[in-house]
């Protein structure tokens, strides 16, 4: 007889256990399935993940500790907790107001002369303590999690001068600090042109000066992010200053990300694919060669379709085509306070489904492993296996379908992270589903 | 000096008291605005609104009963709480697999020949116990009031036989019974054919003759609902089948409503202005003919974006343009197991916004008044002004803006219904916003 694995926490009478376990996306790789254990338990030791398997075979398999915990789902379906890999959570300031006026016919140059759009963000979050930054960034994580998001990706951008974008990380740091939750930070100094840089050509130039040679350095020096991305766009920046900074920031040791294709085809596609990018985000424009540039180089290509609704655009990244040419997909909230303050992954994750053409299995796997993927956490989140941490989300379903199906409703039960529950099931509602 | 109002509950420190108070919707009258009171205060009396002004007013306008509560609201917003005019929610079954199915490419007739399709609810609801079907949608509307709802309509629809559509009708009675919410119940027997009357042209009459000749007497009699509502479509109802159970309905004395122009144009709108319907539902294909039939007549006009978007069509219907015409609009989630599932109506007020071009005031009014009127729920909720039921909606934050801009995220601090808190603001979150 094999020697039974010890664990402190069992989960047991889940209708389904969806591990999402498999190989990681490789290029003209399709779309795993979502790794699925009907009537499937889990074992974890010190919050992570020791075994899973059938339940019935639970009992051979591991021996419980004598202080070992059973959490009895009753019945209900048990996924990876989900991973947020685009977010730029941590800003300062309130836009309600423009969105009003938006919605009310105003022009973007009647927002920005009104005080609106990123600029006011970017002042907003230059005039704040680093203190206030973490601690929003902090309740807006919470109430994240209560859709069963426990692993982000967090993006500087709005302080858009070295000292800003260094207190912008560093809150996001402290966000994070002594919660459960696991998060990435990513430098995108070149988010957009702050309003000094706006002036010349010649202040733009130095602008990407000070990113390339500052802002890098110093983000670098102090560990304050793991990837470096760039926003490219005619309202943006240029490919080719994108190149630049990120071709600075892997010498400094940066992973490269890019936002690409939102409004126009692009060649950042095509950057992003040329220097392994992680993910490239966006992609409502991507081509046919954009994908199959991605496919080959195992970049995930993140759909951001909350931002396509609330801009009031009709048109979605081709999530089934991205899939079909072999381009790992994943979804994200880009939670954000111009284009999408949206802090619900499962209504993105719908979105991606009725918009992006995803299958529900493919919507959880983009939201889960491929996710965990693009925010540098795919060896410690994203699916169920041994070795990734006990991070989960109990449906208050026996299906993983419904997640998808109950468009904008809340189908939390509990949510799990390092094994211990962070969102509780509603008092009284702990009961049987079947 | 005048008589102080006695009151026994009085809710102080809103940054905003949303009213919409002010006329009914009339012929040819535009979208009313908010009715917002900047610092406005309320008082109620044994669950009844008595007075509302400027905070400032209050010391001198209302007496505090000995007992009275003061509610300080912590500087957010207060709406009265939400009306959903359009639901179908009592009902049975499971049709996640089948969404599921048909994200991954099942057509119409492969998913109705696997079991699926609206014939599948009629089969669950047929066989349910009444007791279950009341049960599971007290709990539907229990979560739906997390998100701010506490009046509802409730369509039969789903029996489609005379006992079982008045075993549906019942529960949606009981459902009600002894909670904190107001509804009102619509007889929907003509939604659809049941599959026994989809032989031939003679079945068909024969369950139409059975809608006017035996279910509308038995609906009436037992007072089992206020409207009486047809689906028109080419898979449903034809106008002239359509006239004639609405006029039998009519002359039972239930009031008529109508499900048109959603997937094609028809002459449905038309039929709901001459008859005065309250309301004509969906409208996606409405004609500029149409619309002016509706302001003439008063009728409201109600948008079901959600239906939109589950079944992935791309045309909403155009909100903007009813204003503009002059047609009171409401918004509704049409909950329901097949076209839309959603129990979030703020999801549904922004996509008016973010697809059918309502301003915020305007999507805050469609779920409030306007809605209360399609619901027949005109003279108890809808507005916060004196005599109508204190049934309240105070927001997690400052401005009635947020509801609408924060795509998809919970922004619910508590919810009163009849002066008493049945959603209450989570533990340890109860602080000043400003």
């Amino acid at each position: 007889m094999t020697q039974r694995i010890s664990a402190d926490l069992l989960v047991v009478g889940a209708s389904e256990l969806v591990t999402c376990a498999g190989p990681a996306p490789a290029a003209g790789q399709a779309q795993a399935d979502a790794g699925v254990v009907e009537r499937g338990a889990l074992a974890a030791r010190d919050g992570t993940i020791v075994w899973t398997g059938p339940e019935d075979e639970l009992e051979r398999a591991v021996a419980p500790a004598p202080d070992a915990r059973t959490l009895d789902v009753g019945g209900r379906a048990v996924l990876p907790a989900l991973v947020d890999c685009h977010t730029h959570l941590v800003w300062a300031g309130d836009r309600t107001g423009e969105f009003a006026r938006r919605l009310a016919g105003a022009t973007y140059s009647e927002i920005a002369a009104a005080g609106g759009g990123i600029l006011s963000t970017v002042e907003a979050v230059r005039a704040a303590p680093r203190e206030r930054l973490a601690a929003e960034a902090r309740e807006r994580m919470r109430r994240m999690a209560r859709w069963g998001t426990t692993g982000f990706e967090i993006k500087s951008g709005y302080g858009l001068s070295t000292e800003a974008e260094i207190k912008l990380l560093r809150a996001a740091g402290e966000a994070v600090e002594g919660t459960p939750f696991l998060a990435r930070r990513t430098f995108l100094g070149a988010h957009t042109l702050p309003r000094e840089a706006r002036g010349s050509r010649a202040a733009r130039a130095r602008y990407v000066d000070e990113v390339v040679g500052e802002m890098i350095p110093r983000v670098a020096e102090e560990r304050l992010a793991r990837f470096c991305d760039v926003f490219i766009d005619e309202h943006a920046f240029t490919v080719d200053e994108a190149r630049r900074v990120l071709e600075a920031g892997r010498a400094a040791g940066l992973e490269p990300k890019l936002h690409a294709a939102q409004l126009a085809p692009d060649e950042g596609v095509r950057l992003a694919a040329e220097l392994g990018a992680v993910s490239v985000d966006h992609l409502e424009h991507a081509t046919d060669d954009d994908l199959d540039a991605l496919a080959r180089a195992g970049t995930v290509g993140v759909l951001l379709p909350g931002a396509t609704l609330f801009l009031r655009m009709t048109r979605f990244a081709d999530g089934r085509r991205m899939i079909d040419r072999g381009v790992p997909v994943a979804v994200a909230t880009d939670v954000n306070p111009g284009s999408c303050p949206s802090e619900s992954l499962p209504l993105m994750m719908q979105l991606a489904c009725l918009r992006c053409g995803l299958s529900v299995d493919e919507a959880i796997v983009a939201a889960t492993k491929n996710a965990a993927v693009a925010a540098g956490l795919g060896d410690r989140l994203g699916t169920l296996e041994p070795g990734r941490r006990c991070d989960l989300l109990v449906l208050e379903a026996a299906s993983r379908s419904e997640l998808l199906y109950a468009l904008g409703s809340q189908r939390t039960h509990a949510v799990l992270a390092a094994g211990r529950t962070i969102v509780g099931p509603p008092a009284g509602q702990s009961l049987r589903l079947s």
